[in-house]
């Protein structure tokens, strides 16, 4: 009795499959591995804040959300969902010069982003994003770590000056080098310096054995960056005790836990702004956060899905309603993260429950720890942000794609200069369009194999093979190319139909023009080993007599024999059904 | 010698290939012909150019430098380059509402046509016609056919109105009913009966033989519009005599061939306008009408090329010629039509001679026939283009679309409610939209055939049949599918790519990603005749060393064989290229 509405009920809410069996020795597991990701985002979630334009306080109110919610509704165990480098750079882009102001306004796009993202999980949209390419995420992943890396260097140095793009923002570092300020760039350079000896520490260390020095070069590893952040922090608190200020440090970060409040509700203080100005103002960002974020978090999900078949939907509706609550909470757009998810299952998680042990380390952190926040240098974060984004420009796999195949290579190509020179979110655009465009070209132009065959009654005849797909906008092509090759002592014309999947009416009309194209030399045309459906629409589309519908090659050679014993004359077994549209024309 | 340069020229010129061998007996063909059509052209053009919106001498210009130049230029026979419908209903929709006066934005509209179809014609890009659909095109006429229809049922009935779209046009049309003059109505019943008559009069006519009255019922039949024309003129002339003017008659024609002018110096008498202001007045419009035009040209010059391949960018180059000469001598856009090109068929003609007799008529028409013009009723003319729009609807089309494939009922459907409700130009672009989206839809959705089959030696494995093209927005659909497909007892997973032509980068390492869901019960997967490109591109992507490439079917059993002896151990014969991107992004 009982059994139907679980199994509606696992399907909306996975948790409902776990818990029943979760187990004190799971828990465990998840405690540790938690806490590990807890490590890792903290310091992560303050920097990405930073670069989403925020202060520090909003990457934690950020983070908060995410792990309680996709502990419910997640399916894969381990996805944490929080402040990432490419949503918060997206965010920058999208609400900074928000006439509305910009906590606000960055809270707004996360709602609507939720939104939205739900609403393409319910609808089993997630198909979409099938259509952007490897070569394009490659482009659009590669530019968007060189944007952050470019702002960060910015930072480094110590520099102010506003722009955006990576060609702008390049050439003002270049621009305004002599501004740096030295202690900075001496700070920046050697946690920098700290991050990646550390990162590349791990490959000695491993988690899951008994030989407890491995496993803690391991932890002191994944746990770098907030080692890091402890380390500066503590040495610019000991400074300021001999009144020594050398570094730039972060704001002030108030203490607590964030004020509930709606998101949808923007107001200066004094007046509260219409939604829908609100919403205009963000403009093309409602659609282009969404769709970046859920196109990461697909490839994430699958990435670590273990072989079982990913249920798209109920991710999106995951990501979306994390993200709903979290605006509640003062969260900007957020997502689930490569980097974290690897961290999690390297540390063993068993089931999403970690998420919950992560958002406790949060409220902890902005609990207590807070007053602390604000002698962490600037440089510091800057530094954490450059060493993880770094590793997000795919040179290997660039390189991978243009050994294999140089065309794939274009659109990567067409979208790192895009996004690099125009700007990220108008970059992942245009490669969308040119890829597609490929795509369109390739299904327009297909390779056609024809083959002339000498029969071994002495005669000779053209056997073209259509395979796959036959639309509209390769019906004229395959006629031309059919039209040039036949050659006028072909006896029979034989298309090979046993691996054709659809054909449209304009190509079989198409077909049928070919057929008629060829009245002059009648060859016999044979329509060999058509499916039913295509057999149906070929029948109808046809109105030349002289055609053949043959179901096997032996009936082929049944009719070849019969032909060649009567010289090849002409009487007709299709079924036509007369269409002469052209004639009335006049 | 002289061979090079006469097949070059004989390339852009198609004149130089049949002109030596031209004949007394070719030309009286082409004289016969061209007069008949210069019969169907000189009322078509006037009631054309009114649709236009323009005088009626600008039909005649229109249809006087059409016939030189495609004599020189044109590869097809039959086809008259002059006023068409719906490419005069598109200069009405473009430039009755320029700030620029409307004679002139005609002009310069058929002269920009003109450079782009030359320019598409020089760079080979014909081939974007491809990517309309034949119901997308029946869709695009009818609605245009039907909206050309309701235009001049107002002129019919005499009323005054200003509307643009089918669906405003209508509702005016019943809103002023009451405003009907009835002279005008009666009239245009009458004419259109008659046309209707003596167009169905031609099924018992037959230019093709010596019975005399059969030639000249043919001949009635065709020349229908000169004559109604005439006659109603005629009628209007004596009732004028007698001081009575029931019918409303067109503008005086001015005498004589048009004068000279450069189409791209726009004046009103006192200044100049800037270029850039003119065009950028006449907005789309310089891409829609080339567009619809070299669309409509090669489908026309397909249907009468009589099997030989068209030369489609010589087409492009030839009517785009005719509009930039055309233009300087007061032409708006001008096309081939397919009446014409079936009444020029019909009358014998033997090469594109035709055109200089035709253009003949029309010099001589507009030096001594004009003072006569006036008497033209406007009822008349509307009742000339209605009789030939209505069999523009494709009806016929529609119900075979219809009957064939549901699906591609939908793109037109699309088309024509886009046409009538919005605007014919906005339709059409709708409708090439919604088609390429349903050919990406189909591209990223293919029928995948799966086998499971059982081994003489007593296993089982599953078989993936690959065809075609397998691109990034199948990848995911593709790995999807044949996860959920295949069963842990599948001893192998056979990839059948002996009809794969092209794969893709994002497609080989979904492949390969889907080789590692696998990894829980190990199937050996096996690519079986996959060509060398293929082969090269899987090969460098697939990094798991558990899988085999297989040359033919003998090899596959080979390998069953020996895996069945040796009870399906690994051992791996796949050259492999490691790459690890994933664990690097810890």
């Amino acid at each position: 009795m009982l059994k139907q509405p679980i199994k509606l009920l696992s399907g909306a809410f996975p948790i409902v499959q776990w818990l029943p069996k979760y187990t004190i020795q799971k828990a465990v597991c998840d405690l540790i591995a938690g806490i590990t990701v807890g490590l890792t985002l903290i310091p992560q979630s303050i920097a990405y804040a930073a670069l989403a334009g925020l202060g520090p306080e909003y990457g934690l109110y950020s983070s908060l959300c995410g792990g309680f919610i996709y502990t419910i509704f997640g399916t894969v165990k381990d996805l944490n969902v929080a402040p990432t480098a490419l949503i918060s750079l997206l965010t920058f882009t999208y609400t900074h010069d928000s006439s509305f102001g910009q906590p606000q306004s960055a809270i707004l796009l996360c709602f609507l982003s939720g939104i939205i993202e739900t609403g393409f999980g319910l609808l089993h949209l997630g198909f979409l994003v099938d259509f952007v390419s490897t070569p394009v995420v490659a482009g659009f992943t590669s530019a968007g770590a060189l944007t952050i890396a470019a702002a960060q260097i910015k930072n480094m140095l110590g520099l102010n000056f506003k722009a955006e793009t990576f060609v702008k923002i390049m050439y003002n570092v270049f621009y305004h080098i002599k501004e740096t300020s030295l202690w900075d760039a001496a700070l920046s350079i050697i946690c920098c310096c700290s991050l990646i000896m550390l990162r590349e520490m791990k490959r000695f260390g491993n988690p899951n054995t008994d030989n407890i020095w491995k496993t803690s070069v391991w932890f002191l590893s994944v746990s770098r960056n907030a080692l890091l952040v402890i380390i500066c922090a503590f040495t610019a608190f000991l400074l300021k005790k001999h009144d020594l200020t050398p570094f730039s440090l972060i704001k002030n970060v108030p203490q607590g836990l964030p004020p509930i409040q709606l998101p949808f509700i923007i107001s200066n203080g004094t007046e509260t702004f219409n939604f829908i100005d609100v919403t205009s103002d963000l403009g093309t960002g409602i659609i282009v956060v969404p769709l970046v974020s859920i196109l990461s978090n697909i490839a994430i999900a699958k990435a670590f899905a273990d072989g079982k078949v990913l249920d798209a939907s109920q991710e999106m509706l995951a990501v979306g309603l994390c993200n709903i609550f979290g605006s509640f909470f003062g969260s900007f757009p957020i997502n689930a993260s490569f980097s974290r998810a690897a961290v999690n299952n390297a540390s063993g998680a068993r089931t999403t429950f970690g998420g919950i042990f992560t958002g406790i380390l949060v409220m902890f952190a902005l609990t207590f720890l807070t007053p602390y926040f604000s002698y962490i240098p600037k440089a510091t974060l800057s530094s954490v942000i450059i060493c993880a984004v770094i590793y997000m420009v795919e040179l290997k796999l660039s390189r991978l794609i243009w050994r294999i195949n140089r065309i794939d290579f274009f659109p990567l190509l067409v979208t790192l200069v895009a996004c690099l020179v125009l700007s990220i979110e108008i970059g992942i655009v245009i490669g969308i369009v040119v890829d597609l465009l490929l795509v369109l070209y390739y299904t327009s132009r297909p390779k056609i194999e024809t083959e002339i065959i000498k029969h071994e009654k002495n005669f000779q005849y053209m056997k073209v093979v259509l395979v796959g797909t036959l639309f509209y906008s390769a019906a004229e092509f395959t006629r031309d190319k059919v039209l040039k090759m036949i050659t006028s002592d072909s006896k029979f014309l034989v298309f090979d139909c046993a691996n054709l999947r659809k054909i449209d009416f304009t190509a079989a009309k198409c077909i049928d023009a070919l057929i008629k194209d060829l009245n002059e030399w009648k060859p016999l045309v044979v329509f060999l080993r058509p499916k039913t459906e295509i057999d149906f629409i070929l029948r109808k589309a046809i109105t030349d007599a002289n055609c053949y519908f043959i179901k096997n090659d032996n009936e082929l050679d049944t009719l070849f024999d019969e032909k060649a014993n009567s010289g090849y004359e002409l009487t007709s077994v299709c079924a036509n059904e007369a269409y002469e549209n052209d004639d009335e024309k006049l």
